[in-house]
């Protein structure tokens, strides 16, 4: 089957791994790198998607998984399609529910066949196959779908994820075989835990099958940051050039950095909403917690470099106060400053891989948020 | 102290008491007959000050109580007083506490001086008498502030009443001689409970006092409906035709609509906001619970007379599933909808009241929303 995705290679960076690119989608072109917010259950958690437009997101994520369980794939497929049931007319990508699904521990069994398991709202069985997936996928109309892939534990022994990345070697064939929406392109994702042997393998195998773009599974799942930083050294060059590369789970500003650097395109993670939900801030000089005491009378904006609708409008006494009272506007315009640091840093990243200025605006950005190199 | 509103009557409905007029305040003018959406803690619970102005929200009301324990008015004082603080630049109405202070039950103790209470947070004691209650408003800078009055329980023998009603006008007198900010009207508050003879003696006793506007207060407190349409049509009367009439704590369509046909410029309630919340939202054709499984696969909107927000972009089966799930986004569609009604709806009484036509726009209107006349 034709892609029914372009990725275009503006630029690679003199002096890194890091490329400029552009991803065209059914639903609008994504420039790269990009940071993809994630939007679980068919809400980015307290935005729309006009204001997730008006801070630059170009692509979202949402979880196969839970609208598999509510409110059900066939009723997003009556709707019109994932994209028309939430009101957001840019592309998305959905993840198999592999990840939820292994995450589910006891309430879940693997077989060749695929992942028997239980609901974590009701306890309901249930049974997702790489067949399901893409069936379910499908059904919701994403822009991109991911390969049903198991993503090993860390730590595992090399005989398990050497097994574990076989299966999903298999799985990723079925996944073609079951894939039938035009619209759609198909993204594999590489495992093999931390071994460099089996990563080469499992980057090897699914490079053969020929998918339109490529995901690094199995990271940042506890490992040390240098573990991480060494994977996607090693792996990322068994890619092929002129594809995608989308690095999991990943939302921190250092591994975003650090992920662009090492050749990655795309990255996704609930962090930046989750913790603000939690009154936590990333800002240019690092986090903010703002329910702390001694913002209590500071009048001043959260990131006075920040140019997002929280930081022009609203002091940190302010921003206090919501969270101190649970008023939901505190995790609105916490979301947004998030959301948006993020997207602006993406969109600096871009800036100086253009100038081949990377090093240097790393290296600058680090020093204020107060990472150690 | 010259007034710092005025109000303007433009038009008397000829076949009712209702009015039209505009309330000039430093912060712009009102068109009334007006709704009040409340912003207790200095946030329209879910909404930005954008998103209130977009659905033509023209004043909003916050409360002293509860501004007075958390964060406090010397901090908003501090802040810039409470427009800045919260980034509203329209009118504010704040009331003076009084009737959350009499709400504690046991937690307050009234004398003639004031009111002892704690805090519901913590426990902590406090006094407000009506000098502190102005001094609170002053210090958050509202466009309105009202007098601190009792708002006699409900039912209530005629001998509280009256000694409720007559240091109510002592306190109302107190509350001038304490009253220091030019920028700011203070409203009085006829009280009386249930007994004509006392709303006839309070409204008396507070028009003496040429307060620049009155509200009535003491309604719709578990009264019959017809017990609060027969106490308007009984007090207003009694206030001066050049003034603004405020009927507290309105917010039901009957309710906004009858009070309206009895000469009310002014309403607010927490109902929009508190049922949007929970789900349930007001429509042309009654109430409607998200939430109830016959809406699982209505694709339509909830309104289909709708032009909000909410109603142009999202069907029933998107906010049950943002309501099952418990995503913040559904509280703010339903409060930005449920808002958008009763602000539309007092328009189009406005309309109405302009064409000599409340009336007839009343019974279409009950007809359609299954509201027995």
């Amino acid at each position: 089957m034709e892609s029914s995705i372009r990725f275009e290679l503006i630029k690679e960076d003199k002096y890194t791994k890091a490329r400029l690119g552009k991803l065209h989608t059914p639903h609008g072109v994504i420039e790269t790198p990009i940071f993809m917010p994630v939007g679980t259950k068919a809400t980015v958690k307290t935005m729309t998607p006009e204001e997730l437009k008006e801070i630059g997101s170009q692509i979202i994520l949402s979880n196969t998984y839970h609208l598999y369980l509510r409110p059900g794939h066939d009723l997003i497929k009556e709707a019109g399609g994932l994209h028309k049931f939430m009101h957001w007319d840019g592309p998305i990508l959905t993840d198999s529910g592999g990840f939820q699904v292994f995450s589910l521990g006891d309430l879940r069994k693997i077989t060749e066949e695929g992942v028997k398991f239980q609901s974590h709202i009701d306890g309901s069985r249930h049974f997702i196959s790489p067949e399901k997936s893409i069936e379910i996928q499908n059904a919701l109309g994403s822009d991109i779908a991911m390969a049903f892939d198991e993503c090993a534990p860390y730590p595992a022994s090399h005989d398990y994820v050497k097994n574990s990345l076989e299966r999903t070697t298999r799985w990723a064939k079925r996944c073609i075989d079951a894939h039938q929406n035009p619209n759609q392109a198909l993204f594999g994702i590489v495992q093999g835990g931390m071994y460099k042997d089996l990563r080469e393998q499992s980057a090897k195998e699914l490079v053969a099958l020929d998918f339109p773009g490529y995901a690094i599974g199995g990271l940042s799942v506890g490992e040390p940051a240098e573990m991480m930083y060494d994977m996607l050294d090693f792996t990322v060059p068994f890619l092929p050039r002129e594809k995608p590369r989308y690095n999991m789970g990943v939302g921190t500003p250092d591994y975003l950095i650090e992920s662009v650097m090492r050749g990655i395109d795309m990255a996704d993670c609930v962090l930046p909403t989750r913790i603000a939900r939690n009154g936590t801030f990333l800002t240019s000089a690092g986090r903010i917690a703002i329910k702390n005491a001694k913002h209590e009378r500071d009048f001043t904006p959260v990131d006075p470099e920040c140019d997002c609708y929280c930081c022009k409008n609203y002091s940190k006494a302010y921003l206090r106060h919501l969270f101190r009272e649970k008023e939901i506007l505190g995790a609105r315009l916490a979301s947004i400053h998030n959301l948006h640091f993020l997207l602006k840093l993406m969109e600096n990243i871009r800036e100086a891989i253009r100038n081949d200025d990377l090093l240097a605006f790393r290296e600058t950005f680090y020093k204020k948020y107060g990472y150690e190199l």
